[in-house]
């Protein structure tokens, strides 16, 4: 005790004691994510305010072995901000900190000729759009989670979002990265450049690596043009295949235009319907799949709804749509998006379920939908899958509904967890996918990356993850198998 | 000479005996690089016909502690295809092998859905692009050598080229890697995804490494939609300044249109025009600067040329441009980029001269330009700073070139040349930029990493380099300081 007394009081010393949380009224918040999947446990929450007390801190923990997780908007969906202990040299446990970066939240620079955006880890995305805007720039990271994720934590997890079918995901926007590696050492690469050769691109590992490899502090991401014209359009479909067609159609008219592609199939969108009070559905009927495109253009009236309608009534007059409608005004275009953006929320209140984040190559994508369904319904009878997609990127999120009463206990609910698992994995794997396309590994994978990673691969990132943390203090148990 | 004898001929048992090449006059080609500054050695060349090929030839030079230096069209500026031998236990030099990509010259699939092409390491450059428009898509990458340099070494290198202002450079145009491991174990890793979290990206690592950590035998690369309207413009400027607010006005007019946005100084221009028989002057009068714009949209039937007449009208009202002229065919186009594709010609025939490939952020483009003139000139006054650059991506090339009887011998162009590198890498640091934009580093740069890189970035290197090669044996002797 007197060891972790002292530990606590050097850590005071660095951040200020009223940022070394240990109140369990007060660390809570840190310590379950928004799912509430994962609990924490932390001997503290500590808050430093800059890189120089970030990079105290963890050279605090390094020199006493003491594991840090580091702790961002805490919205990501597989547990890899879990504050978990570690295990030390006499086989105990030791207790492990969260270091929160949400005091690190300033922007530090912006430059409409470099395209750039200097940004601290604990930015809000949405504080990070809106500097963007004000600039009449445009920062195109786009998730449900906007208004709670932290950049930092959207780097360490490579998110994808919504426009990623454009802009790519979050690695394409890093052009320079400022980290605070295990050894408390500072890597200064806040770079606002688009062309570096010089030696392996560390910054690439870092991205994506969940906070595995060292504490991304600050980053230099790009902007782009503010849109300046947008045209939204929702569309009715009876297949996937269908879906492509229209989504190759929409590449060929519009190019880079195309800034969304969303696809949402019968059943979740009946269930965002009953679930969200202010839904209002697109179609009389809802049809297989309702497909939402966005394309949008950054000069000033730039001509795109015209193109679109033809675009579609040509996609209509071939029988590959069953019906389009063309947003006429802001407020409809919203109305189209309130019902994508309402799919986790719609999930939330409906009963038991378990959701999959697979990617594939994009004309595989109607046979994930059909191989995955027709295999959880031969098990599960009464499940209900539902799919929701970013079409443009063959993302597919797959959520395995059912219902209220179906499982006695969290060992039951488990169990089936498992098997679907297995059965969803095996489709990906068939159809040379990825089992987790934008949310990452976290715990929630940790134990299925061998599914998708080859032997070699697997040992080369444990490599990795020795060379950058020799005492294994950096977010351990997160990521790599045990 | 047995142990040698013996290892050639297992080499012959895999790849076949007339693809171990020995005789001085059939290895000559490989072991020389296009600008002829690094001459290689080798106990012999290899040409494998396959993946599994390579995979042999690597397990067998990882048990006999032979180098491998793999080699693509031997079209690199820095030497990192230079065959070198390499230093084993007993203190010796052990004779390296070449392991040439040429043979793996196949396009294996084109997926217009996905937007991507799954092509093996030794397709030449061109042929890719000539591929993609039989598909009616568009391989964006394109520089000078895409006539003889292969994809393996453009990936290996990460290759930016002049349409990198809206492409991105060869990294994000890579969707999935093949690639013989040091060990020769091969990593399958040719995905057609957008998006795939699982694990540390250690794709990633390999674009850029120069052979330095596997072969890269083949890759899953994007293709998009084939452009089917181009407008091309050359802009007299009198400053950097003057064509960085062009650019800003071109980007705020057509987004990611903009294409490219290269730019040549008057001294390469007039070398240019004077070098080159079929080069015709842009403007009556050489301008201090000449800016080669192109936009281009997918749509069919597009309208460019009128929207770029208005952008560039207005720069000229505004006294930003001073002249400005707008390609009125297919064939004045081709005149503007002859001027510009000229360069690396026109050097070749006019004297002695050291090249840079600088980057620096876009803004700082003018200062990099002053500071390094003037210190050259300070230095040297018989010297000619010449500065050709990719203007949309801060990358400028400074060659400086002297008169035909400035050196008497190599070592004195030698002690020119390296004075010149500090000149210019401390300009470089001071705008915090890159000393190597896109050339990478190979045997040229190699001393001079520590420039622009931290200690504790080299050693993550070094750590990063033993990990994939702990023997030692892929490309010893590049990219890394000794």
């Amino acid at each position: 005790m007197n060891a972790s007394f002292d530990f606590l009081s050097q850590l005071a010393t660095i951040v200020g004691e009223r940022h070394v949380l240990t109140a369990s009224d007060r660390i809570a918040g840190y310590l379950i994510d928004v799912r509430k999947a994962y609990e924490g446990q932390a001997l503290c929450i500590v808050e430093p305010a800059d890189t120089l007390e970030v990079s105290a801190v963890v050279a605090l923990c390094s020199d006493h072995d003491v594991a840090i997780t580091p702790i961002g908007g805490n919205t990501g969906l597989v547990g890899g901000g879990a504050v978990r202990s570690k295990k030390v040299a006499d086989g105990n446990e030791r207790p492990g900190i969260g270091l929160s970066l949400r005091r690190l939240d300033r922007i530090r620079e912006i430059s409409a000729l470099d395209g750039t955006i200097t940004v601290e880890a604990g930015c809000v995305l949405q504080k990070i759009q809106e500097a963007a805007a004000e600039a009449d720039l445009y920062f195109p990271l786009s998730l449900s989670a906007e208004g709670s994720c932290q950049i930092g934590g959207n780097i360490a997890t490579n998110a994808g979002g919504t426009a990623a079918v454009r802009y790519g995901v979050t690695r394409q926007l890093v052009l320079g990265l400022e980290v605070v590696l295990p050894s408390g050492k500072v890597i200064h690469g806040l770079k606002r450049l688009r062309k570096d050769n010089a030696g392996y691109d560390l910054k690439q590992l870092f991205i994506g690596s969940e906070g595995t490899l060292g504490i991304i502090t600050a980053a230099v991401m790009r902007v782009m043009p503010a849109p300046k014209a947008t045209a939204t359009a929702m569309v009715a479909l009876d297949s996937i295949p269908a879906a492509l067609e229209v989504l190759r159609r929409m590449h060929a008219a519009f190019g880079e235009r195309v800034t969304s592609a969303e696809i949402t199939e019968r059943a979740y969108m009946d269930l965002v319907l009953k679930q969200l009070k202010a839904a209002r559905p697109a179609f009389p009927e809802t049809p297989t799949w309702s497909l939402l495109l966005e394309v949008s253009d950054s000069r000033d009236g730039a001509e795109l709804k015209e193109p679109l309608e033809e675009t579609l009534a040509s996609a209509l007059e071939d029988g590959i749509a069953s019906d389009v409608l063309i947003a006429q005004n802001e407020a409809q275009a919203e109305s189209f998006w309130y019902l994508r953006h309402g799919v986790s929320e719609a999930i939330r209140h409906a009963g038991p379920n378990m959701s999959h984040d697979s990617s594939v190559p994009l004309e595989r994508q109607g046979d994930y939908v059909l191989r995955t369904r027709e295999r959880i319904l031969e098990r599960f009878p009464e499940a209900t899958p539902l799919y929701v997609g970013h079409l443009g990127d063959g993302n597919m999120h797959l959520v395995v509904m059912f219902s209220p009463d179906r499982f006695i206990d969290r060992a039951a609910y488990s169990a089936v967890s498992s098997e679907l698992d297995t059965i969803i994995d095996d489709v990906v794997v068939e159809l040379d996918g990825s089992i987790t396309a934008e949310h990452g590994i976290g715990l929630s994978y940790r134990s299925r990356l061998a599914r998708t990673k080859a032997p070699a691969e697997i040992e080369l990132m444990q490599g990795i993850k020795a060379v950058f943390d020799p005492r294994n203090i950096m977010n351990p148990g997160k990521l790599l198998p045990a």
